[in-house]
């Protein structure tokens, strides 16, 4: 039964911080009845958030239908803003569940666990998992076509390829399966793993066995995470690159974008030497290749979108677009060609 | 006050498996009085696990003296082997501690917590951890020299060569301090971080906590993790390797050794692409070379070990040793050439 979701963004209602709001609205939109932000009221997520038209209000009240509280930012370190736990405990007390994808588990704090218990609620901390098998590189089929997307840095919309090209490969007859990897993806599909919440020595064989249960699909498209070249995150995005094992990755990045998120003093390098870190390491693991950029062009004109277009495909030789902008017929053809390719070294068994 | 340990590796009494307990013998000899393994009564550490000369025996009963039971092995995936359970609540049944390295905790376990609390002894768990910040960046002495030993394979020696040099260092009179990363290291020195057992967000940012914590001194000696080429446990590699943004590292590896440890059935990598893995991916972080090797020859022979030094040696042009064949004197004098370099370009104050 679909959830009628109210989405928390108390004054952090801008696409970036809020990106699991913007997501969950873009992709779950027929579950999503308001935005929870008393600074916003009058507005529409599409204004702030660059998502559906879904209303800002001031006060759960306003929302009587609900019937779960989702927190609607994942902010670095994971850590509950101060000020939001009156609206969680309104929420639980209104009898909603409440779901969070952040690094402080709900269920972990007292006085939310006993308030959810005694209102008989639910509380869903989404990271929050037990994986403790280490990768074995066993039992994996080689003729399923594995794509992850990477990117420069975090934040630029390596979900959202993932997403959007499972979705027209899917359009397009062929059968896709999009994994999730990270709390947004989770909230949008039910299923996947929080891999930056996994304890480290478990992160290759968390992503492995994510692989393996869905590998029976031609095609998996896998939500990257971070960047290589991230120095606080690299762990995470390294563990994730050798677990899956892709033998095709699509490099995702900011058009525009010069500093590292978080890490804001440190410009981010140049992409060709980013792009080498990525095939550098994922040969060691696997023989696997850039088949194509996804450009997160919401910083440039259509003009400039062009030719940013043209300088990148220019550059490395490769298919590029932005998603939204040019649609993802150009990624598409890359998929299919990698698909191909992998057919003629390992055929696929013909469905009936 | 010293501890009296005995050290328990119930039919796992190889240098490999029981690793923990080798390097414990090795570097905190004056605390082991025995170490337990009913079926190697008789025989002494150094002829088991090549270290010491701590006797074997059977029981508990056969060291009255003893005042703490320390888990001697580390299991891929951590798990207590199940007949040890009775081994272990003999010894807090006895009135001992239990010092424990495995990922599965001794204080979650409700038996062995209720035994502990009911005969008021601790259990303590060294890879039980809180690390919940990420890595900023800042506030890192750019003077301070910072070693890494990195490798091919898990279990060559990266914790020994980072002790062995630190020793070797603190005898030329050298301010050089060991960091531990692994539980075993943690057993040895009393302080670090057990990387592999972080929540992977926040594994970068605990080694950079771990590093800032003792950049007063002039060298620091890191001790490495798994690899970056090892299919499991990469995750863990890469996010200590950005953590600590290493300006010098020193490649350890088995000679001899052909296959990745858990993952029997993948070859090790060629050194020199190794290699080339962790310069690229340290230089994305920080600028950072390698400047030696230090080669474990256990399988070889001393004619076999001059010449793989030798191939070596020409191979990379830099220096390469046996640490306990050779002494450190090789490895030594690189890692005093690195801390001259890094004078000229970042002068450390003199002490008086």
């Amino acid at each position: 039964m679909a959830r009628r979701l109210v989405i928390l963004t108390e004054g952090f209602s801008n696409p970036r911080t809020a990106k699991t709001a913007a997501n969950v609205i873009r992709y779950r939109p027929e579950e999503v009845l308001a935005v929870l932000d008393s600074t916003q009221v009058g507005r529409h997520s599409g204004e702030l958030l660059q998502a559906g038209r879904v209303p800002f209000v001031a006060r759960l009240a306003d929302v009587p239908d609900a019937d779960t509280l989702l927190i609607g930012i994942a902010p670095p370190g994971g850590k509950i803003p101060a000020p939001w736990r009156a609206v969680i405990l309104e929420a639980i007390d209104r009898g909603m569940d409440v779901v969070s994808g952040l690094h402080e588990f709900l269920g972990d704090d007292a006085e939310f666990a006993e308030a959810a218990r005694r209102r008989g609620v639910r509380l869903q901390d989404v990271r929050r998992n037990h994986e403790r098998d280490v990768a074995t590189c066993l039992d994996i089929d080689p003729s399923t076509l594995r794509v992850l997307t990477v990117g420069h840095d975090c934040s630029v919309g390596k979900m959202v390829a993932a997403v959007e090209l499972t979705r027209a490969c899917t359009a397009r007859g062929l059968d896709a399966k999009f994994l999730a990897t990270g709390q947004t993806g989770i909230m949008i599909d039910g299923d996947g793993v929080p891999v930056d919440c996994v304890v480290s020595d478990f992160v290759n064989g968390a992503v492995e066995r994510l692989v393996k249960r869905h590998q029976h699909h031609d095609i998996l498209l896998i939500e990257g995470q971070g960047s290589l070249a991230h120095p606080a995150y690299s762990a995470v995005t390294l563990g994730l690159l050798h677990g899956c094992a892709p033998q095709a990755m699509i490099f995702c990045y900011e058009a525009g974008r010069t500093r590292t998120t978080s890490v804001e003093h440190r410009p981010i390098p140049p992409i060709r030497d980013i792009k080498r870190c990525f095939e550098t390491m994922a040969e060691i693991r696997h023989p696997s290749r850039t088949i194509g950029f996804a450009i997160n062009g919401r910083l440039l004109d259509d003009a400039a979108a062009r030719d940013e277009r043209r300088r990148i495909e220019d550059e490395f030789g490769l298919p590029a677009c932005d998603l939204f902008r040019d649609g993802p017929e150009t990624l598409l053809a890359a998929i299919v060609a990698a698909r191909a390719d992998l057919d003629r070294l390992h055929p696929r068994p013909k469905r009936v």
